[in-house]
């Protein structure tokens, strides 16, 4: 009797450990975007390099736009922009968000973005990776995918959303990046 | 006897689970590549701007080829294709494919595309990207990865599996991408 | 007695299997940096093309430096480089790596870079992407993120330590990329 209960109670678990192995990849998942593994909000500040400030700016045009429609379509930009805990730009940066955006829609203000957070101080080192469609002349908020990182934020994956603060003409703008982490290691 | 297979069969699926716990990370998985948690095909449609048609334009040269060799080494183009349900360019597009390619080869047509898929209708919203190299003049069916998204799409990853439908000169190309997704929250 | 025995053994494992199911996606995970799925060495060479050497060149500037800073922010290069087993530039290539990188630092000699490996060879067939920020000016060794693959690397994820191993002015330079892979299926 007692073995018989041993070999359905084993045959029971053995199942449905391996149904576990067997579908671990494929099978849909939830989870809930309420429970990030880390969760913390950043500023990012943009000064466009306009020729004569070459001291204070942290981003260039590197190709200009095509003139296809009004929107700077085909204009691409590389960033090396500070990262601040606070929307105050003269802040302590805590990371520099380093990478390339462009504009490419011909009706509205739409980037394209591809934007790593290098974070180098005593309290976080690593990098994570943003890379998305950036709407911002058509959402107020938009979500980006967040897709590898490094060191503190090893093989991360996640979402951040972006809001525009502030901006002034061309020449600075602030986005404040929601950052949500939900594969943590 | 019954205090023994209860401690039995405790340990047993105890150290199995903890041994599940511990290898989650870096033990090679498998799946089951025929069986994507989501799964469908779309086309994209290239219109290429050629400075007089820019209504109708749906993608831009912004850097020219640089004559290393005859396969346009160096040409960078910047897109906005609508991506459709059958292959008919006119059918109402269901998403838009924003984002960059170059050609890098000298000996063949061989391209290099980070695409991001925008979907914004009431069936479908959010994003997913597509990255990897394009042999499209060596390969009828290429494998590219997808690496993240947003919205419907949250988290995602798999596999796109392009193939070129219609050439018509430097003009217009259709792409058949078939969309493989093998984690789906 | 027996019965009371199924029961409770049966209640504990259930609740462990649906603790783990439930949690699955945003509990933080560990896993041991020192036992990835695959690990190897290889090792890039960069042979600039200069305007005359066509016929050697793997990789060409497509948008000179701006002039902000003296490190060439703003260069922009694509690529399609060897990748050998050894240091050896003439060994045969097991790979080719294509992408592109660009300069972003005003101060010192920092690159973004966005390479797929690419393997079309008897025995290894497929791809993996590398996207990062590496600051090769600042610091030997450099940890870029591995973020998709297809074919023998589907779906993959790690980490690619960077070394630059040798360079000869702006024309050639050879770096060792240490793959170590933490998800393979």
């Amino acid at each position: 009797m007692t073995n018989q209960i041993y070999k359905q109670v084993f045959s029971f678990f053995l199942s449905v450990l391996l149904l576990q192995s067997s579908t671990v990849s494929y099978v849909p998942k939830s989870f809930d975007l309420k429970k990030p593994c880390k969760h913390f909000v950043l500023y990012l500040h943009n000064i466009a390099y306009d020729g004569d400030n070459a001291a204070n700016a942290t981003a260039a045009t590197i190709v200009k736009p095509l003139g296809l429609g009004d929107h700077s379509f085909g204009e691409l930009i590389i960033i090396n922009n500070p990262v601040t805990l606070d929307q105050n730009y003269l802040s302590k940066p805590v990371a520099r968000a380093q990478g390339f955006y462009f504009y490419n829609m011909k009706t509205n203000y739409n980037a394209w973005v591809a934007w790593t957070l290098v974070f180098n101080s005593t309290k976080h080192k690593g990098t994570f990776t943003i890379m998305d469609a950036n709407p911002f002349g058509l959402q107020p908020a938009r979500d980006l995918s967040i897709v590898g990182g490094t060191g503190d934020f090893l093989m991360t994956r996640g979402i951040a959303t972006f809001k525009t603060k502030l901006t002034q003409g061309s020449k600075y703008y602030c986005v404040e990046m929601n950052i949500k982490l939900y594969e943590c290691y």
